[in-house]
Protein backbone atom coordinates (compact mmCIF):
# COMPACT_ATOMS: atom_id res chain seq x y z
CA UNK A 1 0.00 0.00 0.00
CA UNK A 2 1.14 3.43 -0.66
CA UNK A 3 1.67 5.64 2.56
CA UNK A 4 4.77 7.65 4.38
CA UNK A 5 5.93 7.92 7.44
CA UNK A 6 7.15 11.20 8.32
CA UNK A 7 7.95 13.78 11.06
CA UNK A 8 5.01 14.91 13.56
CA UNK A 9 4.47 18.52 13.00
CA UNK A 10 2.48 20.99 15.42
CA UNK A 11 -0.21 20.46 12.52
CA UNK A 12 -0.69 16.72 13.27
CA UNK A 13 -1.96 17.28 16.87
CA UNK A 14 -5.60 16.77 15.79
CA UNK A 15 -5.24 13.84 13.91
CA UNK A 16 -2.90 12.85 17.14
CA UNK A 17 -5.45 13.48 19.19
CA UNK A 18 -8.51 11.57 17.16
CA UNK A 19 -6.22 9.39 17.29
CA UNK A 20 -5.21 8.83 21.03
CA UNK A 21 -8.79 8.49 21.67
CA UNK A 22 -9.45 5.86 18.74
CA UNK A 23 -6.52 3.94 20.57
CA UNK A 24 -7.80 4.58 24.00
CA UNK A 25 -11.63 2.87 22.72
CA UNK A 26 -9.37 -0.12 21.45
CA UNK A 27 -7.77 -0.84 25.55
CA UNK A 28 -11.86 -0.37 26.30
CA UNK A 29 -10.21 3.11 28.63
CA UNK A 30 -11.44 6.56 26.55
CA UNK A 31 -12.36 7.98 29.93
CA UNK A 32 -8.88 7.62 31.01
CA UNK A 33 -7.68 10.27 28.29
CA UNK A 34 -7.52 13.56 29.68
CA UNK A 35 -4.79 15.22 27.04
CA UNK A 36 -6.03 17.94 24.48
CA UNK A 37 -5.38 18.76 21.35
CA UNK A 38 -3.90 21.56 23.16
CA UNK A 39 -1.69 19.71 25.63
CA UNK A 40 0.02 17.67 22.52
CA UNK A 41 0.99 21.43 20.97
CA UNK A 42 2.45 22.64 24.42
CA UNK A 43 3.87 19.86 25.27
CA UNK A 44 5.69 17.55 21.91
CA UNK A 45 6.21 21.29 20.12
CA UNK A 46 7.56 23.73 22.41
CA UNK A 47 11.42 24.10 24.07
CA UNK A 48 12.70 20.69 25.36
CA UNK A 49 9.36 18.89 24.27
CA UNK A 50 8.62 15.89 26.44
CA UNK A 51 7.63 13.52 22.92
CA UNK A 52 8.02 13.36 19.83
CA UNK A 53 5.50 11.89 17.24
CA UNK A 54 5.81 10.39 14.07
CA UNK A 55 2.54 10.08 11.07
CA UNK A 56 1.73 7.60 8.81
CA UNK A 57 -0.49 9.38 5.66
CA UNK A 58 -2.12 7.94 2.85
CA UNK A 59 -2.62 9.81 -0.32
CA UNK A 60 -5.72 11.61 -0.94
CA UNK A 61 -7.63 8.97 -2.78
CA UNK A 62 -6.45 6.27 -0.30
CA UNK A 63 -8.26 8.31 2.44
CA UNK A 64 -9.91 6.68 5.26
CA UNK A 65 -14.03 6.12 4.94
CA UNK A 66 -14.72 9.25 7.20
CA UNK A 67 -11.76 11.20 5.33
CA UNK A 68 -8.35 10.56 6.98
CA UNK A 69 -5.29 10.57 5.04
CA UNK A 70 -3.32 10.23 9.24
CA UNK A 71 -3.93 6.68 9.47
CA UNK A 72 -1.09 5.58 12.10
CA UNK A 73 1.22 7.58 14.43
CA UNK A 74 3.48 6.88 17.74
CA UNK A 75 4.44 8.76 20.11
CA UNK A 76 8.06 7.98 21.76
CA UNK A 77 10.44 9.75 23.89
CA UNK A 78 14.29 9.07 24.88
CA UNK A 79 15.13 7.15 28.22
CA UNK A 80 17.97 5.85 30.21
CA UNK A 81 18.35 2.78 31.92
CA UNK A 82 21.73 2.66 34.48
CA UNK A 83 22.62 -0.67 33.51
CA UNK A 84 22.40 -0.32 29.39
CA UNK A 85 22.11 3.22 28.74
CA UNK A 86 20.13 5.03 26.12
CA UNK A 87 16.99 3.53 25.39
CA UNK A 88 13.88 4.49 23.77
CA UNK A 89 10.47 4.26 24.83
CA UNK A 90 7.22 3.79 22.53
CA UNK A 91 4.35 5.19 24.07
CA UNK A 92 2.09 4.51 21.23
CA UNK A 93 2.03 2.83 18.01
CA UNK A 94 -1.48 2.62 16.55
CA UNK A 95 -2.51 2.23 12.86
CA UNK A 96 -6.68 2.90 12.13
CA UNK A 97 -8.59 -0.81 11.86
CA UNK A 98 -9.55 0.05 8.45
CA UNK A 99 -5.46 0.53 7.55
CA UNK A 100 -4.12 -2.60 9.21
CA UNK A 101 -2.63 -5.54 8.22
CA UNK A 102 -0.30 -3.58 4.89
CA UNK A 103 2.64 -2.97 7.29
CA UNK A 104 2.16 0.83 8.18
CA UNK A 105 2.56 -0.63 12.19
CA UNK A 106 5.45 -2.16 11.35
CA UNK A 107 7.43 0.92 9.50
CA UNK A 108 6.27 2.75 12.25
CA UNK A 109 7.85 1.04 15.08
CA UNK A 110 10.94 0.55 11.96
CA UNK A 111 10.99 4.30 11.92
CA UNK A 112 11.33 4.62 16.01
CA UNK A 113 13.97 2.02 15.84
CA UNK A 114 16.28 3.65 13.50
CA UNK A 115 15.81 7.02 15.17
CA UNK A 116 16.64 5.88 18.74
CA UNK A 117 19.33 3.50 17.29
CA UNK A 118 20.62 6.82 15.56
CA UNK A 119 20.32 8.51 18.82
CA UNK A 120 22.57 5.91 20.46
CA UNK A 121 19.94 3.83 22.32
CA UNK A 122 20.59 0.13 22.82
CA UNK A 123 17.34 -1.02 23.70
CA UNK A 124 13.16 -0.29 22.93
CA UNK A 125 11.03 -0.48 25.24
CA UNK A 126 7.17 0.03 24.98
CA UNK A 127 4.15 -1.59 27.31
CA UNK A 128 1.71 -3.98 25.98
CA UNK A 129 -2.21 -5.15 27.91
CA UNK A 130 -1.47 -8.73 28.42
CA UNK A 131 -5.14 -9.15 27.28
CA UNK A 132 -4.16 -7.45 23.87
CA UNK A 133 -2.65 -11.01 22.46
CA UNK A 134 -2.61 -9.84 18.64
CA UNK A 135 -0.10 -6.94 19.59
CA UNK A 136 2.19 -9.34 22.34
CA UNK A 137 2.00 -11.79 19.52
CA UNK A 138 3.03 -8.92 16.44
CA UNK A 139 6.12 -7.83 18.77
CA UNK A 140 7.36 -11.20 20.18
CA UNK A 141 7.44 -12.03 16.08
CA UNK A 142 9.89 -9.21 15.93
CA UNK A 143 11.89 -10.70 18.57
CA UNK A 144 11.15 -8.65 21.05
CA UNK A 145 10.60 -10.04 24.88
CA UNK A 146 8.36 -9.50 27.48
CA UNK A 147 10.37 -8.40 30.76
CA UNK A 148 7.75 -8.94 33.03
CA UNK A 149 7.10 -12.88 32.25
CA UNK A 150 10.64 -13.14 31.90
CA UNK A 151 12.57 -11.10 34.65
CA UNK A 152 9.29 -10.02 37.12
CA UNK A 153 9.30 -6.05 36.36
CA UNK A 154 6.43 -4.71 37.35
CA UNK A 155 5.02 -1.20 36.49
CA UNK A 156 4.47 1.02 39.66
CA UNK A 157 2.42 4.29 40.12
CA UNK A 158 1.98 7.30 42.07
CA UNK A 159 -0.27 10.19 41.09
CA UNK A 160 -3.28 12.49 42.76
CA UNK A 161 -3.11 13.00 46.57
CA UNK A 162 -0.47 10.16 46.73
CA UNK A 163 1.84 11.87 44.68
CA UNK A 164 1.41 15.05 46.45
CA UNK A 165 1.81 13.54 49.76
CA UNK A 166 4.82 12.07 48.76
CA UNK A 167 6.43 15.64 47.47
CA UNK A 168 5.44 17.38 50.90
CA UNK A 169 7.33 14.51 53.07
CA UNK A 170 4.01 13.37 54.43
CA UNK A 171 5.23 10.34 54.52
CA UNK B 1 20.07 11.58 61.04
CA UNK B 2 21.72 14.31 59.43
CA UNK B 3 21.73 13.97 55.52
CA UNK B 4 21.15 16.55 52.97
CA UNK B 5 19.62 15.88 49.04
CA UNK B 6 21.04 17.65 46.25
CA UNK B 7 20.79 17.77 42.28
CA UNK B 8 23.75 15.49 41.24
CA UNK B 9 26.61 16.83 39.11
CA UNK B 10 29.72 15.75 36.73
CA UNK B 11 31.55 15.30 39.97
CA UNK B 12 29.46 12.71 41.16
CA UNK B 13 29.22 10.63 38.18
CA UNK B 14 31.80 8.23 40.37
CA UNK B 15 30.20 7.09 43.11
CA UNK B 16 26.64 7.10 41.20
CA UNK B 17 28.50 4.63 38.66
CA UNK B 18 29.83 2.33 42.51
CA UNK B 19 26.12 3.18 43.73
CA UNK B 20 24.54 2.03 40.74
CA UNK B 21 26.94 -1.42 40.64
CA UNK B 22 25.81 -2.42 44.33
CA UNK B 23 22.09 -2.21 43.39
CA UNK B 24 22.85 -4.38 40.75
CA UNK B 25 24.41 -6.86 43.11
CA UNK B 26 21.70 -6.46 45.22
CA UNK B 27 19.17 -7.64 42.78
CA UNK B 28 21.21 -10.27 42.01
CA UNK B 29 22.25 -8.80 37.62
CA UNK B 30 25.74 -7.31 38.38
CA UNK B 31 26.60 -8.81 35.28
CA UNK B 32 23.89 -6.61 33.52
CA UNK B 33 25.67 -3.52 34.24
CA UNK B 34 27.38 -2.07 31.16
CA UNK B 35 27.56 1.72 31.80
CA UNK B 36 30.48 3.56 33.36
CA UNK B 37 31.53 6.41 35.29
CA UNK B 38 32.48 8.27 31.41
CA UNK B 39 28.79 7.06 30.09
CA UNK B 40 26.91 8.66 33.28
CA UNK B 41 29.03 11.83 32.38
CA UNK B 42 28.51 12.12 28.78
CA UNK B 43 24.79 11.00 29.07
CA UNK B 44 23.24 12.99 32.18
CA UNK B 45 25.55 16.05 32.12
CA UNK B 46 26.08 17.41 28.27
CA UNK B 47 22.79 19.46 26.50
CA UNK B 48 20.28 17.48 26.45
CA UNK B 49 20.64 15.15 29.07
CA UNK B 50 19.06 11.79 29.11
CA UNK B 51 18.68 11.82 32.55
CA UNK B 52 18.98 13.81 36.06
CA UNK B 53 20.17 12.62 39.39
CA UNK B 54 19.89 13.54 42.56
CA UNK B 55 22.37 12.62 45.68
CA UNK B 56 22.23 11.64 49.16
CA UNK B 57 25.09 12.74 51.25
CA UNK B 58 25.95 12.98 54.91
CA UNK B 59 28.59 14.80 57.01
CA UNK B 60 32.30 13.78 56.85
CA UNK B 61 31.93 12.24 60.71
CA UNK B 62 29.65 9.81 59.62
CA UNK B 63 30.85 8.39 56.51
CA UNK B 64 30.42 5.15 55.84
CA UNK B 65 32.52 2.17 56.87
CA UNK B 66 34.75 2.14 53.61
CA UNK B 67 34.93 6.25 53.54
CA UNK B 68 31.72 7.33 51.65
CA UNK B 69 29.97 10.18 52.07
CA UNK B 70 27.74 9.57 49.11
CA UNK B 71 25.42 7.34 50.55
CA UNK B 72 22.05 7.15 48.12
CA UNK B 73 21.15 8.26 44.77
CA UNK B 74 18.08 8.68 42.64
CA UNK B 75 18.51 9.17 38.52
CA UNK B 76 14.95 10.01 36.57
CA UNK B 77 14.11 11.32 33.07
CA UNK B 78 10.49 13.44 31.94
CA UNK B 79 8.16 10.70 29.92
CA UNK B 80 4.96 11.44 28.83
CA UNK B 81 1.55 9.45 28.93
CA UNK B 82 -0.93 10.03 26.05
CA UNK B 83 -4.02 9.76 28.46
CA UNK B 84 -2.32 11.71 30.99
CA UNK B 85 0.32 14.13 30.09
CA UNK B 86 3.72 14.89 31.45
CA UNK B 87 4.74 12.43 33.74
CA UNK B 88 8.40 11.67 35.73
CA UNK B 89 9.92 8.05 35.85
CA UNK B 90 12.41 7.25 38.46
CA UNK B 91 14.78 4.73 37.00
CA UNK B 92 16.76 4.34 40.56
CA UNK B 93 16.54 4.97 44.00
CA UNK B 94 19.17 3.57 46.26
CA UNK B 95 20.35 3.92 49.83
CA UNK B 96 24.10 2.24 50.81
CA UNK B 97 23.00 -1.00 53.70
CA UNK B 98 24.17 0.58 56.60
CA UNK B 99 22.39 3.84 55.91
CA UNK B 100 18.73 2.29 55.32
CA UNK B 101 15.66 2.93 58.09
CA UNK B 102 16.52 6.70 58.63
CA UNK B 103 14.20 8.30 55.81
CA UNK B 104 17.07 8.60 53.00
CA UNK B 105 14.99 6.66 51.00
CA UNK B 106 11.42 8.24 51.49
CA UNK B 107 13.61 11.62 50.50
CA UNK B 108 14.83 10.62 48.10
CA UNK B 109 11.89 9.95 46.50
CA UNK B 110 10.15 12.89 47.76
CA UNK B 111 12.47 14.83 45.85
CA UNK B 112 11.96 13.19 42.46
CA UNK B 113 8.17 13.68 43.17
CA UNK B 114 8.21 17.90 44.15
CA UNK B 115 10.72 18.18 40.42
CA UNK B 116 8.36 16.08 38.71
CA UNK B 117 4.82 18.17 40.47
CA UNK B 118 6.73 21.37 39.26
CA UNK B 119 7.40 20.22 36.16
CA UNK B 120 4.03 19.54 35.53
CA UNK B 121 3.68 16.05 35.61
CA UNK B 122 0.74 14.28 37.59
CA UNK B 123 2.20 10.49 37.38
CA UNK B 124 5.92 8.86 39.23
CA UNK B 125 6.33 5.92 37.03
CA UNK B 126 8.70 3.14 38.26
CA UNK B 127 9.37 -0.40 38.44
CA UNK B 128 10.32 -3.04 40.94
CA UNK B 129 10.87 -6.42 40.44
CA UNK B 130 8.29 -8.82 42.01
CA UNK B 131 10.92 -10.69 44.16
CA UNK B 132 11.67 -7.90 46.10
CA UNK B 133 8.82 -7.78 48.82
CA UNK B 134 10.69 -5.34 50.83
CA UNK B 135 10.59 -2.32 48.25
CA UNK B 136 6.88 -3.24 47.06
CA UNK B 137 5.55 -3.24 50.39
CA UNK B 138 7.65 0.18 50.73
CA UNK B 139 6.31 1.77 47.71
CA UNK B 140 2.67 0.61 48.19
CA UNK B 141 2.67 1.64 51.68
CA UNK B 142 3.62 5.46 50.18
CA UNK B 143 0.49 5.04 48.15
CA UNK B 144 2.31 3.86 44.66
CA UNK B 145 -0.16 1.07 42.76
CA UNK B 146 0.66 -2.16 40.99
CA UNK B 147 -0.01 -1.60 37.38
CA UNK B 148 1.20 -4.37 36.41
CA UNK B 149 -0.93 -6.29 38.49
CA UNK B 150 -4.15 -3.96 38.44
CA UNK B 151 -4.40 -3.55 34.86
CA UNK B 152 -2.18 -5.97 33.11
CA UNK B 153 0.58 -3.87 32.00
CA UNK B 154 3.57 -5.66 30.48
CA UNK B 155 7.17 -4.07 29.87
CA UNK B 156 8.41 -5.12 26.18
CA UNK B 157 12.05 -4.83 24.93
CA UNK B 158 13.58 -5.11 21.86
CA UNK B 159 17.60 -5.14 21.68
CA UNK B 160 21.19 -5.91 20.08
CA UNK B 161 19.95 -8.09 16.37
CA UNK B 162 16.29 -7.43 16.77
CA UNK B 163 16.37 -4.07 17.24
CA UNK B 164 18.59 -3.63 14.38
CA UNK B 165 16.85 -5.94 11.92
CA UNK B 166 13.38 -4.20 13.43
CA UNK B 167 15.27 -0.74 12.28
CA UNK B 168 16.05 -2.24 8.58
CA UNK B 169 13.05 -2.85 8.08
CA UNK B 170 13.88 -6.84 8.17
CA UNK B 171 10.37 -7.85 9.29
Amino acid sequence: MDFTIRAATLEDCKDISRMILELAEHEKVSDQVKITQKDLEQDGFSKNPFFHGIIAEVPEHLKSRDGHTKVGYSLYFYTYSSWKGRAVYMEDLYVMPEFRGKGIGKALMSKVSQLGLAAGCTQLNFTVLDWNKSSLDFYLKQGCWDVTSDLGYHCMRCEGDALENLAQGDL
